[in-house]
């Protein structure tokens, strides 16, 4: 068995599938890019047939990413397949991942098929996809819920028509560790032709053991792979977090033994960018990448903390990309040093005028606050009127005031489409008066779902001021994020980007693990 | 072995070690009457010895909490010991936990003692505890790094001199579950009085398995007391969370085969209490508690998930406490239906005072705010006003205005002691301004680590926001919260509560594990 483990991050497909985490095309390039940068094994881009938006953006990733592979889902129909090998036509290295569900339940209640039907499809649809494709994981959704006998046989065909990867996600959380591992190892010795294939685990975290399932399978298992995302994001509890099931490896080489190529050094940077993008905030007490995860890196330089650090760290923040904020750039910073800083931070823009405009906000920014951090360069350039993207609402300008024991009163000129309108309205508070003000004009009836506030960098209160809101309309769940040093007005640049979300167009096939 | 699996927790004590989580004595009490609905088998309620505020608390809870058991913490030595006891002299059934590091790092590092020394010290605290106390529990900090046969010499020495529990800790996070599980079943087999005592884990989640862990721990190891934390909080990267660990010994009795007493209809409402009360935020995609947990719990209410539900959900979202937001009162509402409200959120007053001026605040918010949900009721008896407590700071009235091309300013009124000052200042938003026009009189110095803001009810942007801001000064960490429909006045009483809890004394002796 090789002794190097497949890292296979599933953010922008699963994880983007989570409500309100779904993303803009420019958006999962620039995370794909970062999950480059980590050296990932395997991009899962996302579900090419499931809409015109998600194919583009599978696309646009085959064409970009070089040293990753990139893959995407497709249920287990010619249709999907063929729509799948398309979108990754150009990737240097692509996959294409087919999938049906196994389990008697699934098969039963969601596609009304009987198991013979199952194995068929799944059959064909390996067969179909191998010819189009060198590279085919097949996935037995609901696997650990499945019959054992029944999911050997599925696996055996389906090795035999050319799957180069067999996946056995844990698809509802239920999983226990030490069944989990034995179930694979189990059915490994079931399928007579299992050395054909690697074999892979994806498991989801309902009940909290989504890192202890995953590295089970693969120390009882011997599985080879492991999918996971960014912050554990994904549907309900999400997936197996990639930067603690990969540091669970390194930090216990001595029980694995196994290899990891990925670059340890940049996933703080991956968990902030994806935090940025999607408005999930990733608890202050999250394993690795959350802000008290290592004493000494949330600011925090008690005498006995840094005193007892070897005492109580396993790992070293340094290791996982924690650095003190640094000061980068100011007022004065010209366009070359903030040219040269995106570079060093790992941003590319995809031309010269998407770098005028970044950095004709990033002066608008320091005529504002002092001390720009790269965070605050990171939020900048995720700010989406910096993309190449459309936006049909836009803010102009802010006014509001508030004083106890009267209504808060905003003003708030926007754009709409070429037109710029204005419009006022009182409210419980600033922001809720921006926010009336702005849908005085636009009547888009969303529900909102969350609004959240974080400082994008710590040690000092001029800090910007990130939002995120989420909303509801029409069935569909999106979020906008917005940051400005002024709370109030990033409130409502969040609001209008989440507008801007829902007047896409998203009809889209979801495909639940 | 009993079928019966101890409940553990030690949000108070572990959990409230945490930079940015310490919490008043009346907030610790209002925790530990949740912790009691919830029906925890033990709540340790702190750390008696390592300050007055801490031994008060402790006795508070003590004298107040009827049917769970009340534990402080004590290090290995007389007088931290008679501290404990004397604050547990009220207690229904009291507990005294002791501990000493038992790994050579640890012994070497910090304790600078032989093993022959810290087993002599571990034999005496549990024979001078055992005669002011009936429950004793011994826990062998970092345990799980220790030399098993030490351990076990210990394990022995100090079931024989009357030790009642005895804990096994991971205390930094570095176990794996089959091992951990292992390790914790060969010490029990070596130690020949084992059966004397319950044994018990305390898992710390550096690598993501605190859970895993902790349940190999009970299962292979045979084990029957977890400890645990709401929200997984606690130091680092936190502890096992119990809303997690309750769930999957509920959800997989067919492996686990044990009963736990807790009530999990209030699991939910115990998480926000502690999120609310300490400002560390739940993240969306986290197991059991977290807001997209159970998809339908979200207000999301697509087609496909309704459809799908039995067929991903292995939990019913009730079952934990989710329902849905309830209109429950509005301006109209009198004193009584308040106060019945109240109880029946097993809200208790301390008295008619108390009642009255949380009512107030009620009726003001009412003002403000159409409908008031039980969100909102939970956030006002949180808000530090109306606890007994004196504050130093207190808002009076804020007034400001911000508009795009010039600079925010606010004008801020507040109580100093029984003075009242107005100030003024600019700022690069209005939250910043009134931050600034409070520093301008006050100077504290502080420095910003941490800002946050929540609407506490989804569904409307009339919501009213929870700020948290965490401020660092003098090798202190406090974490202030804030709530009110208008985000820079929750600020601003944010930023009052953290100076207020910088202002208060403490000098306490931390306790790591």
């Amino acid at each position: 068995m090789s002794d190097k483990l497949i890292i296979f991050d599933t953010t922008l497909r699963d994880g983007e599938q989570s409500p309100g985490a779904s993303m803009t095309k420019d958006e999962k390039l620039r995370i794909a890019r970062q999950l480059e940068r980590l050296r990932v094994d395997v991009i899962e881009a996302g579900f090419a047939a499931s809409s015109n938006g998600d194919f583009d953006a599978v696309k646009t990733i085959a064409d970009h990413i070089k040293d990753s592979t990139v893959c995407s889902l497709s249920r287990a129909n010619d249709r999907d397949i063929s729509r799948a090998a398309e979108a990754l036509a150009g990737a240097n290295r692509g996959r294409i991942h087919t999938f049906i569900a196994t389990s008697p339940l699934h098969m039963e209640k969601k596609l009304r098929m009987t198991p013979e039907q199952v194995f068929e499809q799944a059959r064909q649809a390996v067969r179909f996809a191998r010819n189009l494709c060198g590279d085919i994981e097949f996935s037995a959704e609901d696997g650990y819920r499945s019959d054992m006998d029944f999911l050997a046989r599925v696996v055996e065909a389906v090795i035999a028509e050319g799957a180069t990867t067999i996946n056995i996600p844990d698809t509802v959380g239920y999983a226990i560790p030490e069944l989990y591992g034995q179930f694979i190892r189990t059915l490994r010795e079931k399928v007579p032709n299992s050395d054909k294939a690697i074999w892979s685990v994806h498991c989801h975290n309902d009940l909290g053991m989504a890192v202890a399932n995953s590295l089970a399978g693969v120390k009882i298992g011997g599985a080879r792979q492991v999918e996971c995302t960014i912050n554990g994001l994904g549907e309900r509890a999400g997936n197996c977090s990639l930067e603690e099931v990969v540091m669970a490896v390194r930090t216990r080489r001595d029980h694995f033994g196994l290899e990891v190529g990925i670059d340890t050094s940049q996933i703080v940077p991956a968990s902030r960018m994806v935090s940025q993008t999607t408005g999930f905030v990733v608890q202050p007490n999250k394993a690795v990448v959350g802000a008290n995860a290592f004493a000494h890196a949330s600011g925090i330089h008690q005498d006995g903390v840094l005193k007892a650090r070897d005492t109580y760290e396993i790992m070293r923040a340094e290791d996982v990309g924690w650095s003190a904020n640094k000061i980068v750039l100011g007022k004065l910073s010209g366009r070359n040093a903030f040219k040269q800083r995106l570079q060093e931070l790992g941003i590319e823009m995809e031309s010269e005028a998407e770098i005028n405009a970044a950095f004709a906000r990033f002066k608008d920014l320091a005529d504002r606050k002092s001390e720009i951090f790269d965070e605050d360069i990171i939020a900048l350039v995720g700010d989406e009127s910096v993309t190449s993207e459309q936006e049909h609402y836009r803010l102009v300008a802010l006014s509001q005031r508030s004083e106890t024991g009267e209504r808060p009163h905003a003003k708030v000129s926007f754009f709409v489409g070429a037109k710029e309108v204005t419009s006022e309205a009182d409210g419980n508070g600033p922001v809720d008066a921006s926010l009336k003000a702005i849908e005085a004009h636009v009547q888009s009836g969303a529900e909102m779902l969350l609004y959240s506030v974080n400082a994008i960098t710590s040690g000092s209160t001029e800090s910007q001021g990130e939002v995120t809101f989420r909303l509801q309309h029409g069935g569909r769940v999106v979020n906008g994020v917005g940051s400005d040093p002024d709370i109030v007005v990033a409130s409502a640049k969040a609001y209008l980007a989440a507008l801007n979300k829902l007047q896409g167009n998203v009809e889209r096939t979801s495909a639940q693990w």
